[in-house]
C-alpha cells in the first residue's frame, strides 16, 4: 500500500425521498439559482417539474442553461460562467448526468477563476474555491455526483480533457434509483459498463499489498454484475436500480483509489475514441477495456487478471494457470457486456482502423508519452491496443 | 435499502510519512493547540517527540492533557474543555487511540456549548459547531478516527454513554501503520476484534436487498481476517498493520451504514460489561459476539448468519443447510478469537453471573427497553446471552 490522502466532501442524499432535501439544501446556500441540464428527458419523466416545484417551495429565483450534450462541450460551459458571474449566481444545480455534472463543475470552478476556463483543464491555472454546487443525478453511470473528475470537449479540435480537483467535489448530491425507471435500455447498459470500468480502473494496478481495497472492489463489481440483469429485464426494479445507482457513487469517489495507483489506459483511449467518434462512453469502454485486458495479459498482467477472474467471475479451478483463469474471465466479461446488448468490437460500432495511429498518438501524448499504470503502453503499444478491438 | 444521507468529512493522511502532514494541518486552524493523550506510551514508542517537533516546526503553542485512560472519563473532559475556553485553543490534536479521541471529540463540542458537556452525552443537548479536532492515530481499533461516535464514563455511577453527532467526525486524522508496531499483542488483537465487531454489528440487518454493503462488509472482515495472523506472528509487518489500520477506520466511518440499520446489541451488552468489570473493549466483544449470534440463529437469525459463514469464513457445502451453516460459522468466529489468545466466556474473564440482571435490565433500559435492529431484544432476553457468555 503506498501512502495517501483521502477526503470527500460530498453530502449524499439518497432514496426514494432523496429530493426532499433540497429545499433545506437551496436554503444554506443561497436561492439564486442556475439550473444545468440536458435535452427533453427529464421534462418528459417528470423530475424537471419536481425539481422545480422544490425551487419553488423556498421562493428560489432559477437561470437555465439547458441542452448539455453527451460529451459534454466547452461553449455552454462559457456560457453558464458568463451567467453566474452577470446573476450572482450562489447555486448551480445540474440535473441529470455525468454531461450535466461536468458542465456544472466546469462552470462552478470557472466562475471563481479569473483566467479562461479550459485553462483549468489544461492544467495551466488553479482557483481556490468554487461556487457551490448540486446534484439531481437521472443517470447512474460517470460518478461524477460523488466524484472529484470532470470531463469536457473543446469543440473546435475535438480535444477532450479531464480535470480532477478538490473543488470539483459537489456540495450534495441527491440520488433518487427511480429516476433510471425510465432510462432506455442501451442507455443503463452503458452506464452499467462505466462503473464497472471505473472500478477495474483502479483494481488494475502493479501496487503490492492491496488486499482491502482489492476485495471492496471485487465487492462492488459482483454487486453490479449480479443486479444488471435485474434492471435490463425489469427497468423499475427498485432494489437493484438502487445496488447500481450506490455502487455507480462509490465506484468513482476516491475511496477505491485509495493505497494504490489505477491504471486509466482504457479511459484515455476510450476518450479519443468518443472524441472522433461520438459514441457513448460506455459503449466505448466496453470495446476497448477487454482488448486492453488481451494485450496486457501476456505483458506481466495473468496474475491480478487471474485474480479478477476467481474473485469476480468465479472463475474455477478447471482453470488451473493464471493464464488459463485470466483468459476465461476476459470471455466471460465480454459474455457480459453482450448480454447487455452492446458491441464488443470496433467494428459492430462501424469504426475502422483507419484512425487508429492519430488515436493513439493523441492519448499518449496527452499523457506525456505514457499510458496507463498498470502496463504502460506507448503509442505503437496503444495502436495495438485498438487493433485488438477491431 | 433504505432511505440515507451521508457525509464524511474527516480528511485522511495515511501511510509512513503521513506525520509530514501535520504542520500544514496547524497551520490551517491554528497555533494554540491542546494536546491529549493516555499513558506513557506515546512518549516511550518516539510518537510523542514526533508530534512536539512538527509543532515545534510551526512554532504552535502547545498545552497538555494528559494520562486518559481506556474506557476514557468524564472529569479529564472537563478539565480540557476548561483549559480550551481559558486558553483560547485553536486545535484539539487527539494522539493515541479510541480513549484519547473520545476524550478529545468531547472536548471540542463541549468547548462549543453552554451547558454541562455531559447533556450532550444524555440526549439533552446539542452543538451546530465544535473546536477542529486533529488526531493522530496509534491504536487501530475504535474506528474513532473517522467517525462520528464517542463514548465517555461517567465516574460516579459508571454510566457510559454514546453520542453520535456530525460534529464528532474529526477535521483530520493522521494514521501511520508503523504506530501500532509496538502495540503489546493482547491490545492488537483487542484492536481486531474491534474492528470486525464495527463491520459485523453493520453487517446483521434485517434489512433487505443491502447487496453493495453486505459484500463490502465481507471483503473488509476477510481482509482483517487475512491479516491478523500476520500482525501477531510479526508486530512489524508494514502491509498488514496497514491493511488493518485502513480496515479499523472504514469500518466505524458510517460508509458501511448506509442503506441499512445496524444491530449494536453486543456493543451495548459489552459496554456494561466494560463499565463494571473494567475490561478491554475489544475482549469483551470478542465473548458478547459469539454469545449474540448463538442466541439470534434460531430467532431469525439463521439466513445472514449462514451467509455470514459461508461468505466471510468460507464454510463449505458440507454444512448444508443454514443452521448448520451459521453454526459452523460461530464456530468459525470463536476459534479465530482464541486464534489471537482472547477468551471467549466471560469464566475466562473471572466474571461469574451474579450481575447479570443488573446489566442487562441497564443495557436495555439505555435503548429504551429495546435493544437491537436484527433481533430485539427485552431484558430477559438479554440476560440470556450474557448467559450464553459465562
Amino acid at each position: 500500500m503506498i501512502d495517501f490522502s483521502f477526503q470527500n466532501p460530498t453530502r449524499i442524499h439518497f432514496g426514494r425521498n432523496a429530493l426532499e432535501q433540497l429545499p433545506k439544501e437551496v436554503e444554506r446556500y443561497g436561492k439564486r439559482v442556475l439550473l444545468v441540464y440536458g435535452g427533453g428527458s427529464i421534462k418528459r419523466t417528470g423530475v424537471y417539474d419536481a425539481v422545480m416545484q422544490k425551487l419553488g417551495n423556498v421562493n428560489a429565483q432559477v437561470w437555465e442553461l439547458a441542452g448539455v450534450q453527451p460529451n459534454p462541450r466547452l461553449s455552454p460551459v462559457r456560457e453558464g460562467i458568463e451567467v453566474c458571474r452577470r446573476e450572482q449566481i450562489q447555486l448551480v444545480l445540474a440535473v441529470g448526468g455525468g454531461s450535466a455534472i461536468d458542465t456544472a463543475k466546469a462552470i462552478v470552478n470557472g466562475a471563481c477563476y479569473e483566467g479562461d476556463v479550459w485553462e483549468l483543464y489544461e492544467g495551466k491555472g488553479t482557483n481556490e474555491t468554487a461556487l457551490p454546487l448540486g446534484v439531481v443525478l437521472t443517470i447512474p453511470a460517470a460518478g461524477s455526483e460523488m466524484s472529484r473528475s470532470s470531463v469536457i470537449t473543446r469543440e473546435e479540435d475535438l480535444c477532450k480533457r479531464g480535470r480532477n480537483a478538490f473543488t470539483n467535489f459537489p456540495t450534495f448530491s441527491i440520488l433518487n434509483p427511480e429516476y433510471s425507471f425510465t432510462l432506455p435500455p442501451y442507455q443503463t447498459a452503458c452506464g452499467i459498463v462505466d462503473i464497472m470500468a471505473h472500478m477495474m480502473e483502479r483494481y488494475f494496478t502493479m501496487v503490492e499489498n492491496v488486499e482491502l481495497t482489492d476485495r471492496l472492489i471485487e465487492g462492488a463489481l459482483v454487486t453490479v454484475i449480479n443486479n444488471a440483469p435485474i434492471v435490463m429485464a425489469k427497468p423499475d426494479d427498485y432494489d437493484a436500480r438502487a445496488e447500481i445507482t450506490w455502487a455507480g457513487a462509490l465506484a468513482h469517489n476516491t475511496l477505491l483509489d485509495t493505497g494504490r495507483v489505477g491504471d486509466w489506459a482504457s479511459h484515455k483511449l476510450e476518450h479519443e475514441l468518443s472524441a472522433l467518434y461520438d459514441i457513448a462512453h460506455g459503449a466505448g469502454l466496453a470495446v476497448m477495456f477487454p482488448a486492453w485486458m488481451k494485450y496486457v495479459l501476456p505483458r506481466g498482467g495473468a496474475r491480478k487478471l487471474a485474480q479478477f477472474a476467481r474473485r469476480v467471475f468465479a472463475v474455477g479451478e478447471a482453470f488451473a494457470t493464471d493464464e488459463e483463469a485470466a483468459n476465461e474471465g476476459i470471455l466471460r466479461l465480454e459474455a457480459f457486456y453482450r448480454s447487455l446488448g452492446l458491441p464488443t468490437t470496433l467494428g459492430e460500432m462501424g469504426i475502422d482502423g483507419s484512425r487508429i495511429p492519430e488515436m493513439a498518438a493523441r492519448a499518449v501524448a496527452m499523457m506525456g508519452g505514457r499510458l496507463g499504470g498498470f502496463v504502460p503502453l506507448d503509442a505503437p503499444m496503444a495502436e495495438e491496443v485498438y487493433r485488438l478491438a477491431l
